[in-house]
């Protein structure tokens, strides 16, 4: 098996508009991990001192499962729907050292 | 049961003592996922455009379970072992929104 594909987004979301942004995001991670077996982990947070700041860990398959991801019909609903919500958008890329985690769901 | 506790930690490694500090942190999550229940997940990355700069998303239990791994002869043993090559750390504290995660082992 490929190394898995790592990345983290880093985004900055209308303040005005958080908790409509955030349900959307809840939904396309949903919709992510139910349908796309190549897509392994999508963890979401907000932080602390501000929660309009959200950072974005990422876990796909290998690369092909990440274009696959990008094609989904969940994906462009959720970038069509939030694109006025998102002020500011980082794509960090990463590369793995040691991941490890249990099954998560909350 | 409790909404987990997710953190991140933002750390600057010694360059020439990078190799050294990627093989104790290894060794750290493998320990800390085998050993600690309440450990669910620590998931090591480094920036591709600069490998020195490492991200750490960790997901606990709960407050008891983070407590616990603080004081853990491994943590302890990592903390010893790495503190010479850590020329920063920074941890953010960060809320959840959405972690969906399958179980990842690379």
């Amino acid at each position: 098996m490929a190394t898995p594909l790592t990345r983290i987004a880093e985004l900055e979301i209308d303040p005005a508009q958080l908790e409509a942004y955030r349900r959307l995001l809840a939904a396309e991670i949903e919709a992510s991990l139910r349908h796309e077996p190549g897509v392994l982990a999508i963890e979401a947070v907000a932080l602390a001192e501000a929660p309009a700041q959200i950072r974005i860990f990422e876990v796909y398959a290998d690369q092909a499962a990440y274009q696959a991801h990008l094609r989904s019909p969940h994906f462009l609903a959720y970038k069509a729907g939030t694109a006025a919500m998102v002020k500011g958008l980082r794509l960090v890329q990463v590369d793995p050292l040691r991941v490890r985690a249990r099954a998560l769901d909350f």
